[in-house]
């Protein structure tokens, strides 16, 4: 059986459905993979994941090498262990949070050191360590170690961030030592065609069983990245599984998808659900608002989940209110549920061959409209 | 059918198990209540506490007044609706939160007035309109407006107190209005015998169908503490179910039981596991201690809770260390189990009258050790 299987590809755009086989478990693509930062997607428990229907997690690899660090992963016999998942997981390879920290300022071709938050103590992170460090982590996908330059960085460093990104990408192929997981390819090259060109020629020279898009959704608003993803998604191998890193809305999801692209991560239903917002099949509603106190049916009345099969509006916003801890748990849990909903109708959509009909329905509904979402 | 079935007592000590019935369900006493400060038992959700044995819940009306306010609670449909809790609910008067704040300075006889430290609006608190509010907030056993001093307040200010606490109690029972509910008096007294004893008098006289004993745990100490309860607990009617308010550590409660008490309360399970102290068979443990960063054995090995069933001490010791909400909220179900079962062998023990030599033996059992924790 190959790793990744397409099912069904759309009569009239890029989706399609697919199969992707992992060492914990088959996941059907479209999949949206929820967030689980430090080894936990934030006050949610395992179970309640599996019950919202999350096939696969993203863990953090920068934040579980601060803590508990690697030693105590491995010790614990890997992070679907330490965090109680039996289910597959993909593993960033750090280069985003690390560069994304302002206190950084030496990274050379080799790579960079930076000081953990934590006790100051300096760490090291390269191509080769970074991939070390995830095949003693364990997830089912692990990702190359890439650089990603600020949306807004001179041309000369988007160039370089490209060059490096190839460079370490072959590294990170080498030092790979841990059969049981797939590594993925990352494409950097911001917004430039030529640039986001070459690096994917380069990465399929490479050979991975999987590619991402990087240094996406980073500053460059909406039509900049749709643009990039329809430009560069297909130039990546039609038979293999394509990721988009770090998106999106429940809009920029759909045009993806139709776009070609088969796996999303992003922090947008659970941060959101944090900060009060819920996705409702009305549009997105922020549940701090005054109109909602005396509001005693469900956030979304449709909805299966936990919290609306539990709580009122009302009693949400009054969790808000006073602090209560339930009410960001609820709301994050929610939205992932509503995440997963999409892209269940997603797939059928596409299983149906009505996809492309009914993403552009949908872009118009309240409930998946093509509006900014901001946390 | 009696309000207060008592079903064996114990021939070797004042504990009996008894059922006690309320307008949404039969309680098995001894029972111990989980304390849901603001609507809800801090980041636990109702499924969660039924899962873990929560027969009764109890809701701080002060906080309830603040927010959402009584207005919002009754066009809900009640507590019950709003927290999504279909079984009993017992609500304090509100007295207690009242005269632990030192910005309070105007209790006269005929009550207070207070600024609500969100808006700073001023809200007068009396026993007809504590009686009234509760009433409003439909829990199943309501408590009466009582004053609780200082415990080291002089005794001119504890006389007062009593004098007051009986003179309020007439006023709630006038008040009371919803017959769904028991109302509950309130003896005060500090460790002083003979105001214990006058105040147990004159409620009775007056007449309730369950007595609590207030104003203990307050800083007296263990021995202050179960000294009075071991005198205050046999002034009450023995056909009435009785209730030691804010206890305790389990040893506490074991020798509370033995002296007659059916029913408690406390934050000591929820606030300490949210500060990351867990009970367990082989006595506390702190889950912040560096000890346990590679013990990946759960929290109590033949504890058969979520958090135990789900994570090891290494990975709960994780979640602290990376202000990961799951660590206070799995360690808070953890000792709320801990408690139930307590109070399951208590009413076991009990039930086979082998209740004294258990407890004899229990109270130097590292578990249920008398010594203090402190959150």
């Amino acid at each position: 059986m190959s790793i990744f299987e397409i099912t069904k590809t759309d009569s009239q755009s890029n989706a399609r459905t697919g199969l992707l086989r992992t060492a914990h478990g088959t996941i059907k693509t479209p999949v949206f993979m929820p967030v689980g930062t430090k080894g936990a997607v934030k006050g949610i428990l395992p179970a309640q994941l599996v019950e919202a229907g999350s096939q696969i997690i993203l863990a953090n690899t920068f934040h579980m090498l601060l803590r508990p660090g690697v030693e105590i992963v491995e010790k614990a016999g890997g992070l679907h262990k330490l965090m109680a998942w039996n289910r597959p997981i993909l593993t960033d390879s750090g280069g985003f949070q690390i560069f994304s920290l302002s206190s950084i300022n030496s990274i050379t071709d080799d790579g960079t050191e930076f000081a953990s938050p934590y006790d100051g103590a300096k760490i090291k992170l390269d191509a080769a360590i970074a991939t070390n460090i995830q095949n003693r982590l364990g997830a089912d996908i692990i990702m190359c170690f890439d650089q990603c330059p600020a949306f807004d960085a001179p041309q000369k460093e988007q160039e370089k961030a490209v060059e490096r990104t190839i460079k370490w990408a072959k590294i990170c192929k080498n030092s790979h030592s841990n059969e049981k997981q797939l590594l993925f390819g990352i494409v950097q090259g911001q917004t430039d065609e030529n640039l986001r060109k070459t690096c994917a020629k380069e990465l399929i020279k490479i050979g991975f069983p999987g590619y991402a898009l990087g240094g996406l959704s980073v500053g460059e608003g909406t039509e900049g990245m749709l643009k990039t993803v329809r430009f560069a998604a297909p130039l990546l191998p039609v038979d293999k599984p394509r990721y988009l890193m770090g998106v999106g809305t429940p809009a920029d999801i759909i045009q993806a998808v139709q776009a070609g692209i088969d796996m999303f991560d992003c922090v947008m239903p659970t941060r959101n659900g944090r900060n009060a917002l819920a996705f409702t099949e009305k549009g997105a509603i922020r549940l701090r608002n005054a109109a909602f106190a005396d509001d005693f049916t469900p956030v979304d009345a449709n909805c299966g989940c936990v919290c609306c099969k539990t709580f009122s509006k009302s009693a949400i916003r009054h969790f808000f209110n006073t602090g209560e801890m339930l009410g960001p748990i609820m709301l994050a849990l929610h939205n992932i549920v509503f995440y997963h909903n999409l892209m269940d109708k997603i797939r059928q959509n596409i299983e149906n061959d009505t996809f492309n009909s009914w993403a552009e329905q949908a872009l118009e509904s309240p409930a998946y409209a093509r509006k900014e979402i901001s946390a």
